[in-house]
Order: C-alpha cells, then structure tokens, then sequence
C-alpha cells in the first residue's frame, strides 16, 4: 500500500508515530513560517504542516501544490495546538517530513465542497469530480449500505438471489421498452426489461419458492426529475403464502433497514385502503407524518342554495390549523394555487374560526352561523384554526384535495424529513377504465390476482373489483408495490380476455407464462420496492439521480461519456438496420 | 403461510405433531392398501401415507394425483417401520388427515430427476421445470452462497459496491457491442457494457478508493459452449496500491470463497509469469493439479541429423509417467490426435522407457542409445515411463505440447475436479502484434501500464514490454485477471500511439477519461472475475449455462420466452430505423 493510514483515522492516541498518508489536496494556506495543506480522501481530512524553519526547501515545494493534486505524504503525528472539534482528526496534524506528487490537477471547473459554485450540467460533465464532494460519496455509501443491509436481511430469511436476463422479450403492455438488435437473428430485438416479473413468477413455478434480486430495469419513458432510463430495484417473490405473509415479510425488512441505515425502531406500519386513503388523504399514497384528515361535507352543505356547493359530486375540506390570521391576500394566493392547471380546483371556501370564537366564512351569503359552526365542529377545529373547502367531480377533488393538504403541510411545516412515518395501502381496485380507448388496464400488471370475494363480480362489475394488491408508503412516496399473482390458467385467461387482449396477443406475449401455469404452479406472490427511490428518502435528498453514481439528464443522456452516439456503419449492416432521418 | 413446515426438516424430534406441508408430487406408489406420494420443495422429499382402511376417500383421491401437482398437505408425522438413511427426512412419514390439490399439472415433458431423460433443447424450452431438478437448483444455490459471501468480504474490506450504468457508449475497440437505438435521441444509439473499466477508473479518479461490483456485462460474439451474450462479473478496483496488494486482497478474496463455499483451506497461490507459464505447461493458464511439465530439448537433439528436429524453432517433450505400455495402435492414435487441426503439430516423437531398462524410441535411427538415455534424464524418467516430444515453430508448438499434456493429464486421470489448485499468472506482454494488420494490439486493455522499468522498451521494442498485469488460474481456467492502470495522462497518449489509435479516435473514444486523468487521477488498479465461470469450477460443473437461470443457447435465442423477435412498426418508426432484408 502507497500508505500507512488514511485521512480519516489519525487520533491523539496516533501522537509522534510516522505516518504515510495519500490523498487530494482540498486546500492550502500560507501563514508566513507555516503552510497548511488540508489532505483529503474518502474516509477524511488530515492537516499536513510544511514549517519554513525546519525545512524550506520542502516548505516551498509544498506552496506549488494547487487543488486536487494527488500526493503521498510521509511526516509525524503531533497533537495540534488549535484543535478542531468539528474534524474527527481534529486533535491532530502531520509535521511533514517529505512527499511527492503522485499526479497533478488542472484547476476544477467547480469547487469540491458541500456548497459548491458549480451548476448541474456543469458537474455532470464532471461527475468524476462531483463525486468528490461529501455529499455524493454520503450519498452513495448509504445506498451502498442499503444495499448488503437488504442482500443480507433477505439472506436470512431464506431467500435466494438469482439473476435474471437482461437480453428478454418486448411487450407492448405497460411503459416503451428499450430495444437490443440481434446481429445473429436478423430483423430480430431483444428488449431490456422494464421488471423480472415474468421470470420471477417462472422461479415460483420452479419451485424457488423465495426470490428475490436487486435488479436494474428499464424504462424508455420521457424523463421526468424524478425518472431515469435505468434504475434499480428491490425485486421479491414467494410462495406458499397469503398478502398476511408477504406484509409481514416486507414490513420486518423495512424495520430492519430503518434500524441498520437510519437508527430507527419503527412500530408496526399502519394498513389502510385504497378507498380510505383517496377519502381521508386524497392520494394513494398518504404523507402521515402530519393529519390534517379531509372529511366530506356533502350532506352538510348541499341544499343550502349554493350552486357551487349543490352541483358538486363531492365537498370536501380540511383544517389548516392555527391559519386563522391568513389575510385576503394569502387566501387570494392559496385560492390561485388550487386553480392552477396542476391541481385543477375550481376555486376555494373558507371558514375562519377567529380567536374570539366568531366564524366568518366566503359563503356567509349561503350559510348561517351554526351551519358553519356544525361544519367547523367535523374538523374539530379551535379558535385560530382555518377550514378550507374544495368541491367538484368526487375524483379530481379528492385529488386537489390531497395536493392541498401536502401544500399546507409543507407551509406549516409538518413534513419534517428527520421523521418517517411508513405505512401499507391495500384493496386498490384491480382495474382501471380507460375512456379515450374504451377499455379496462391493469392497474397494477396483468398478473394481479383479485381479492377472492371479488372474483364474482369480474363479468358484471370490473371496476368494483378489488385486486389482492399493495403499496408501501413512505412520508408521501411509493417506495414498492406488488400482488398476489394468478396462479390459475383459467383466471388468467379471464384476465386477459377483460383487459382485450385477443387470444393471439396473449399467447405471443405471454404464451410461455400461460404454458407454465399448465405444470404445477403454486400459490405466489411478491413485491418491488423502487431502490434508488428508497435510498432517496433515506438520504434525506430530493432526486433519485443523487444516488445514482452516473445518471442521465432528462434528454437520456450521460453528458460526460457523451452518450447516446452515432455507431458506425459497419455495425448498422452487421445489424441489418438502416437509419431514417 | 400455507405451511408449517417445508419438507426438508422433518425429523423424528416431530413424531406426533400435526404439520401442514407444501410441495410438489415427485412420484406416488400405490402398494394396495396404502399410497405412498413423495412431496418435493427446494428443501427436500418427506413422504406421505394415505391408507385405504383409515380413510378409503382420501386414499383413493390421492390416488388421482399426477406427477407435479402441486398440493398442500396436512397430517400426523409419524415414524417410518422403513427408514431410508439416504433423506434427511427419511426416518420419518406423515400419516395424512386432508389435502387440497392447489394445482394440477399436465404431463411434465420430461421426467424431474437428477437422470432426466429430456435432451437439452426440450429442457431449455420448459427451463421452469429443468431447473425443479436438484442439480440446477443446487447450481443456483451455489451460486447465490458465491454471490453474498463475496459481498460480504468485499464489504468488511472497506469496499463498497457501486452501480455503474448499462447504457454506455459504444467503442470498437474489443469485442462486439451490443447496441441500443435512443428514440430520444434520432438516430444515436447507448451500448451495453463489456465491461465497467472506464466507469470504475473514474470511480477511482473520484476518490472511491475501494470500489467492486457484481455486474452484468455482454459481448455479442458468435456463442461457443462456454460464452454466454450476458454474463457476470465481479468487478473490483483500488487506489494507492502495488500489484503486491491487489494480489494479497483478491488471493484472500478467494481462500474465503474456498473455506465458505467449499470448505477448503487453500494454501498460498503461487505466482507464475507468463513466460514460464508458456514454457513449463505450454499455456498461460496452467492446470497445476499435475505435474508432467514441458522440457525444451533443443540442446540435446540438434545436430545428430535429424531434419524435423534440426528445423525446428523449439523441440518439446513431456513424460507421461507409467505410459510405456502404450501399444502402436495408442501412440498412432496420439499422432493423430496431435496432428488434428485443433491441436496443430506435424508428428509426434515417443521415447519410451522399458520396464527392463531398455529404451525404444521413434527416432532411434537418428540417436543413440546415450542420446536418449539423456533426454530420458531430463525429465526424470523411470523404467515404465513414456516421453512425448513436439518439434516445429516456438509459439505453436508450445502451445501444442500444453494441449498434449492436458490430454495425457485427462487419460492419466490426474485433473480431479475436486482438487483445486489456484496460481497467479504475471508479467503478461503487453502487446500482441497482428500480422495481418500489421498493428500491435492490447493484450488485456489499452489502459494497462506496463513494468516500470519496462517502459523505456516501448518505442524500441515494444514487444518485449511486460505489462503491469495478472490472472487468477484455478484448474486451468482463467477465473479473473486485471491490471495495474495507466493514471498518467502522457503515457496514456503513447499507449494509444503505439496502439495506432489516431488523435481523433482515442479522443472520441476516450476523450472524457484522459480529461479526467487531468484532474488528479490517484495511482489505481483492479480485476475482474468471471462469476458464471467461478461458480462453474466450484460446482465441479461443465458449462457455464449450468449456473444460470436462464441461458441462452448457441444462436443467442432464449427458447423458452422465444426470443430475440420481431418489434412492431411502430417501435421501429418511434426509433427512427428501418430493417434490411
């Protein structure tokens, strides 16, 4: 090894031992006799003294080091006169006694700190450098962490890692796939997968009868912030088992990473459904780190001689507590922000519960003082609190709804990241109703099993449907998703034909699925957690691609390597594909 | 669950508890007034009893159940009048109370035994049931304990794993790319990763001093039993290092993979260079489970007038001890095996050492008694023992002899799979010079540094430069190799130089990793492993297919998904491409 010890150990304890460090130079000052250069690796800092009097000529040497150079660097520990407690090496510094430099540095475009000068496109052509910064090696040592935290957990519990391919089959269901030319197959693609799912259900059937796999997948979707062409995730399969046992599986999983990452014992995750989660949070995926439940107030408001109110399929509000003192202006504002295209509202009502215990609201035209009074008293709201009403089509509302009580979360303050508030949403409806195409989708895939007590109703009523389906919710974010699978060709093939698949569409896409289900497939389920998504909440951060070594912009592309690119055309003949402009 | 037990853990400690057991009907025995059906999980066979006088319904409804359906069991455990010693399960049965069919299963194609009788296409077709056979299941078992034991050891070593992205750029230089048409970008294509080598060097540039992956990568070559279009590495690389480190850190990487996996304590590896290498065993990878080493005889045999020796540029034997019995007919047998193209060499010259003293030899026209009884010496031949020497070119015919020698090994009986003998080949040429281009190539990367006090050879005699590099050998298959990597930028352009990549060219192709070579690229080197291969050795197995879930065959097809296939016309218009017939 070029060294003894790294930046980031060296104690009091390490005193008057000779030490060989190597590392980057963040930085250097020059204080007359002394010079300081601040040496730097992924485990620390290290302070390295250069002391005119002892030893000029290697004092001046050490003046020309510029940022980031690479250098090994050979001295003696000593106890440091002006300590620094925020540094864990701190109590310590290197009296030099030589070094030499192992490479050289041009002069960054941005500055390796927390805070740098440095724009996004800038530090994404310079990743290499970007990575430099705490704050990106943090982030990738969490997911790191996550990652044999998982690998382990799942381990124990007797799963099994197996990989899947890479190279499969298209399938015109669900998000574009990403395409691979077979030179060996002309006119022929593979495609990359957007999940393992069939072969995950083929492992079942193979009698593995625990999977699981973190697994890159693929989407060729337009990029949003918070998507990527490829991520990772946290693929899982069981069998033998009901959505009790897969719920507990997960959820031990998640405690178990919140204890090893994060320090967390977290109790048991609540469970709610679909249908509660639309009605109390507006979402499918409720943020509970705060309340501020949504009631319906229908039958307390209609036939009042508000047209607004009467006409609405849904009137439902909330208790901003405490808002109150919100002037015109701010309700004018709050009344902009549910209008906007986003969020869709129609407009807003109020209801102030002053401090005096007087109610004033924007229908005081429609509503008496004790009609207001019983509305205030479903929200048990307290003198300075503020109710606000949103109404309209019952599923656009409940929505707009939703995205205004995340709103006043965040302006109250409710949504502390340092909080984690997991829970598990279940009975989503297993289909949905397209009107543009005038057909049923899978809500979840086509896989999806149906609560048992539904199945009844898939002729006469698909859309009462509830699927043996389930979320897990973190602070507002799907973390996973998954089902209880079909395991029944019949069922399968009833599926199949309600979400108009024709025979032959379902045989070529899934023909080797439905041959399988033919040979002994047992009861199965499983689930997905999006990884790079989890590691995302865990680090506190905003976008996935934070915790991606090398991600892509939102045109796909990696900026640095400067891909995609043009290929030669010696390769577009071996492929037997022509381009067209 | 839908079990209380799986069945591979049932004992005689459970006699006379009620268990509720899954699995698949392996075979069923009707014996009159009892049926017996064997229950298979991934866990093992128990045995059920249904008996007619007990329970005459259940007994004759057992009696309907096929081979592979799938049932949940419940019953009485109970001990056997009969144990069979060869189960863990085996002293124990369960009287059975009820069952439930959870699936049928029509005929499986071939039968579920570790001696099937399906041929490899119907298996590869229906790999969900090939792999309910023990041997694949055990395969990918292995496989998995490889995988987080590697993990985990590459963790407690400071490593941390990264993942480095699939959709890359492509480069001409090596194998062929797999490609993969951006729709976002018209007309411009990502590659998938041969490797990570680019990646990993910038993680190192990044600082990431420690940095492995288990990764998929992938060459579209044309298929040979042993390559697959996907495989697995385990890829590592580490900063401020010698190739004495990496050596250490990977040697003991694999003794714990020995000691976990196979429950062997390997000794240190040895170290072997190429050169030797070459000229003891005839390879770069040498099976060392034997001896049998190559002599060169050129001093001895020249000049007694025999031409083929004379002419020749290396004259080569070997002793295959105790194969002087072998009749006229064996030894033609041997010359022709030799002269198959596949092996190369004109003939084959025997000197065989009688068991009475005498020696007896092909040539004996040309050399005397004492002429031979010397060569004889050289390799330590005892009364019995038969030398087999090769003449021609250098290069050919060690290579030839190391073929031979291979062969005698296998006849001989000396490569036991369950011996493991591992070395390190070092101080490979770090060039190969194609005639036919009239070019020198890289022999491992273009990023190899060479030996230090090599480099002064690279204008004048390139060809004699030792580059910086190393494999792992066990059994004589390369599991892994790797380099210390050039991280200075001047020598990197002279490597491209002599490698005769124009400016343009290592600039499109590498541009971004020489400009990050500028930024203060630390002294750095790695290796990777082929983990399909490794695993393949450690399960004493044939092929890697055997350790893959779902391999593909020798035209790159996935049989049982059918695929690579044809995309509709609208994918190929979104990705702006047009296929020739």
């Amino acid at each position: 090894m070029l060294r003894t010890h790294t930046c980031g150990e060296l104690t009091i304890q390490n005193a008057g031992q000779e030490v060989n460090l190597c590392g980057w130079v963040q930085r250097s000052r020059d204080m007359g006799g002394l010079t300081f250069v601040d040496l730097r690796d992924r485990y620390g800092i290290t302070q390295l003294v250069f002391n005119m009097e002892v030893n000029p000529v290697l004092c001046l040497e050490a003046r020309k080091l510029g940022r980031e150079f690479v250098i090994s660097a050979k001295g003696l520990v000593a106890e440091r006169s002006n300590k620094n407690p925020k540094l864990p090496t701190g109590e310590i510094e290197i009296n030099m006694t030589s070094f030499e430099i192992l490479n050289a540095s041009k002069i960054p475009p941005f500055t390796i700190e927390d805070n740098t000068d440095g724009g996004e496109e800038l530090r994404m052509k310079y990743r290499y450098l970007d990575l430099r910064r705490n704050i990106n090696r943090k982030n990738l040592e969490l997911r790191h962490k996550m990652a044999i935290a998982t690998r382990n957990y799942m381990n124990d519990q007797g799963f099994i890692e197996i990989e899947t391919p890479v190279l499969i089959k298209s399938t015109p269901e669900g998000a574009r796939d990403f395409v691979v030319p077979s030179r060996m197959n002309p006119n022929q693609f593979y495609a990359l997968p957007q999940s393992p799912q069939t072969f995950k259900q083929l492992l079942m059937i193979a009698g593995f009868d625990r999977y699981f796999q973190l697994v890159k997948c693929f989407r060729d979707e337009d990029l949003r912030a918070d998507r990527q062409p490829e991520f990772t995730q946290i693929d899982c399969e069981m069998s033998f088992i009901t959505q009790e046992d897969i719920l507990n599986t997960f959820e031990n999983l998640a405690k178990h990473l919140f204890k090893v990452v994060k320090d967390l014992e977290i109790g048991n995750f609540p469970r709610i459904s679909y249908d509660l989660a639309m009605q109390e949070y507006g979402s499918d995926k409720p943020d509970i780190r705060f309340g501020m439940k949504l009631f319906e107030l229908n039958d307390l408001v209609k036939g009042k001689g508000f047209k607004v109110f009467d006409e609405a399929g849904l009137v439902v509000g909330l208790n901003a507590e405490g808002c109150a003192e919100y002037t015109r202006k701010q309700l004018d504002d709050l009344t902009e922000w549910v209008k906007r295209p986003q969020i869709g509202a129609s407009g807003l009502v109020y209801i102030r519960c002053n401090m005096d215990g007087t109610v004033k609201s924007s229908v005081d035209k429609f509503y008496s003082s004790s009609d207001l009074t019983s509305i205030l008293e479903t929200f048990n709201a307290k003198p300075g609190d503020l109710v606000l009403v949103l109404a309209g089509k019952k599923e656009s509302t409940q929505k707009a709804a939703g995205e205004l009580r995340l709103e006043m979360g965040r302006r109250l303050g409710l949504m502390d990241p340092a909080v984690f508030k997991p829970l598990w949403v279940i009975n989503f409806p297993l289909l949905e109703f397209d009107e543009e195409t005038n057909r049923y989708y899978a809500k979840h895939h086509p896989f999806t099993s149906p609560v048992p007590e539904d199945i009844q109703l898939l002729e006469s009523n698909p859309g009462a449907v509830r699927a043996n389906a389930y979320d897990l919710v973190i602070n507002g974010v799907e973390i996973g998703g998954g089902s209880i699978r079909i395991h029944n060709k019949e069922l399968q093939k009833k599926m199949f034909q309600i979400l108009s698949f024709t025979e032959e569409d379902a045989q070529e896409q899934f023909g080797f699925l439905m041959t399988a289900f033919e040979y002994g497939a047992p009861p199965h389920g499983g689930i997905a957690f999006g990884f790079d998504r989890w590691c995302t909440i865990f680090g506190g951060g905003e976008s996935i691609r934070d915790f991606m070594a090398f991600p892509k912009n939102n045109s796909g592309r990696d900026v640095m390597i400067d891909t995609p690119a043009k290929i030669s055309t010696v390769q577009l003949k071996e492929l037997n594909i022509k381009l067209v402009n």
